[in-house]
């Protein structure tokens, strides 16, 4: 460890056009209530295509992008009593005002992503990944999984024999099905794409599929959900959603389309319901969900479960690329062309990948 | 009791006009788990308004308006033990299919409210009023009361320590500001009148008054509040609304503007927040916000308590008014000319009135 902080190869924006190229940077030095990590995966989340193309106007480029990070910790600061090299970790920047990618760092630095190899993160902000749980699907735990799964704890979205909705089949969504049916819920998924319905109903376990464009369908489905996961960041009407909820009903919006949402305010007096707004997770909502996630396989998830080398657990449907890869992956990804996330494989392919874009 | 019902008068809307006059009527005969009540008090709701006018297109004229009710009961079913003749009740048919007026009875006929001299009411939506409320002051406990005490109790919005912020200072809003204080919590009136600043911090006890015109006062009291009672039924934005609560704050909208709510998902995304609708309340809530009122008066509110005979209580501030006033009050309170809540004095001044409009 040097004075000058850790040296670090990441893969970064240097504007609009949302490129990513090799970057090379500086770690902040690592403090002692530190830990430093060595990057094995990293998801790629919707915010990550939002901040590298500056569609917010925050954009500090360069950006290394990157927020699902599961990595090996490297070494640790001398207060740090929470982790020990060789421990697996990650970090969720989510709840606090430094974020961990486009944020400002505690010495003022822009903060820096996970599309490199080497993090150095405070240990409060760290977690720990479950060894039953397959690195690389266990990272978009750490966002989708997080967002989903904290709401759906802290509004009662989690008991037995309920019904739960959740809008939209994607990174979010289908991690929405799996712990929903975890929690032993009745779980229908909602999608304006009817062709989603065989996956639903299939491998993810879904017990009921609702075309939203299907008028008689959602009418037949009025007013049966206890709750609703709506992960749709396109726009889309509220009303017909909140139709579906019972008296006292809560709709949860973790998708957040560019346009405001139409809320008729008869829409929720009628039945008292409510809609709630959720982002990420605290870092302990992140520990319960990875802890949660690590003890759970469902039936459903069978052919899932094997390919983690048998291991159960409830982890992202995941599409590992190379670091290489990441411009193509981000353009499928705004196409939403993924099943149902990319998933960098840091570790395995950054080094290699900078060597031959530097040679090229 | 006659076989063929109850004969009752009442002042009816017979169009769009929503002028009302007097109209004869029966009234189902009283069943055995039914309840007969002289009415008293009839207070006057916007709802009311929006009915007799068709602005909502379901009115069934003629039309009796009214459904803040206190009577006392003249008779009882067979099957009655909840009351006897000589108590004090009221209904509230919020939750039930069965609403007060513009709906339609268990027989089959159109219900009529409580701008007359009678009601048969089923014993379980009857409800008692303590002692020590004045009838008039009480009757609008009965929708605009339990309207902002059931949310507030609902969602925790009831400790003592908490900041409530209520929008708008109308019927519902100054009953907010009575139950917010007489929870022992911090009250923040927010309005765009700044006229009503006096009335908020003196009389009322409210602890702040914020002009939601003023941005910089906005602005410093950002990120202050642990809920809000929004009771404005004109369109208004908000996202300054939303400001004002802590991570986690809640929203009640009890005000219904005509065109829908603009909510950016990120409003409410950050900071985990809600937006809660809530319309009347349970029967059950009806009571128990009965009996707190019955029991809490506040220091800031000694001159109302005055008013009340000596008696402490929470109860609306009332114009009482005759009946053959009620079109000018109609029109009065389109315009906000109310403070805070015209009663009609129904026993008082019906009959009466009724007679010189037949003679002249």
């Amino acid at each position: 460890m040097e004075h000058n902080g850790t040296a670090a190869l990441g893969w970064a924006a240097r504007d609009t056009s949302g490129h990513l190229s090799p970057f090379s940077f500086t770690r902040r030095v690592q403090q002692e209530d530190d830990v430093t990590i060595k990057v094995l995966y990293c998801g790629i989340c919707h915010t990550d295509l939002h901040i590298i193309k500056n569609e917010w106007g925050n954009a500090m480029y360069p950006v290394v992008p990157g927020h699902e990070i599961v990595g090996v910790v490297t070494g640790v600061g001398a207060g740090v009593t929470k982790f020990k090299a060789g421990d697996t970790g990650y970090e969720n920047y989510c709840p606090t005002m430094v974020i961990t990618s486009n944020g400002t760092d505690y010495g003022g630095a822009t903060t820096q992503g996970g599309f490199s190899d080497v993090m150095v993160v405070r240990q409060d902000y760290v977690v720990r990944v479950p060894a039953s749980l397959p690195p690389d699907g266990a990272a978009p735990l750490l966002c989708a999984g997080v967002t989903v799964y904290s709401p759906m704890v802290e509004y009662g979205l989690n008991g037995p024999g309920k019904h739960l909705g959740v809008v939209g089949l994607g990174g979010l969504g289908h991690l929405g099905v799996k712990f929903g049916k975890a929690f032993g819920m009745k779980v229908t998924v909602i999608s304006s794409s009817p062709a989603k319905r065989g996956e639903a109903l299939g491998r993810l376990g879904a017990d009921a599929f609702l075309s939203s464009r299907d008028g008689e369908g959602m009418a037949a489905a009025a007013a049966t959900m206890d709750g609703i996961i709506d992960t749709v960041s396109a726009g889309h009407p509220l009303v017909p959603l909140l139709s579906l909820l019972k008296p006292k009903g809560q709709m949860v919006v973790v998708g957040a389309p560019a346009a405001p949402l139409q809320l008729p305010a008869i829409a929720i007096i009628d039945g008292g319901k409510r809609v709630a707004g959720s982002g990420g997770g605290s870092v302990a909502e992140c520990q319960a969900m990875l802890d949660f996630a690590g003890e759970h396989g469902i039936a459903a998830d069978v052919e899932a479960m094997l390919d983690f080398a048998g291991e159960h657990g409830i982890a992202a449907d995941v599409e590992v690329v190379a670091m290489d890869a990441v411009n193509a992956a981000l353009g499928r990804l705004e196409r939403n062309d993924v099943r149902y996330r990319f998933v960098v494989d840091v570790a395995g392919t950054m080094h290699a990948a900078a060597a031959a874009a530097a040679s090229s």
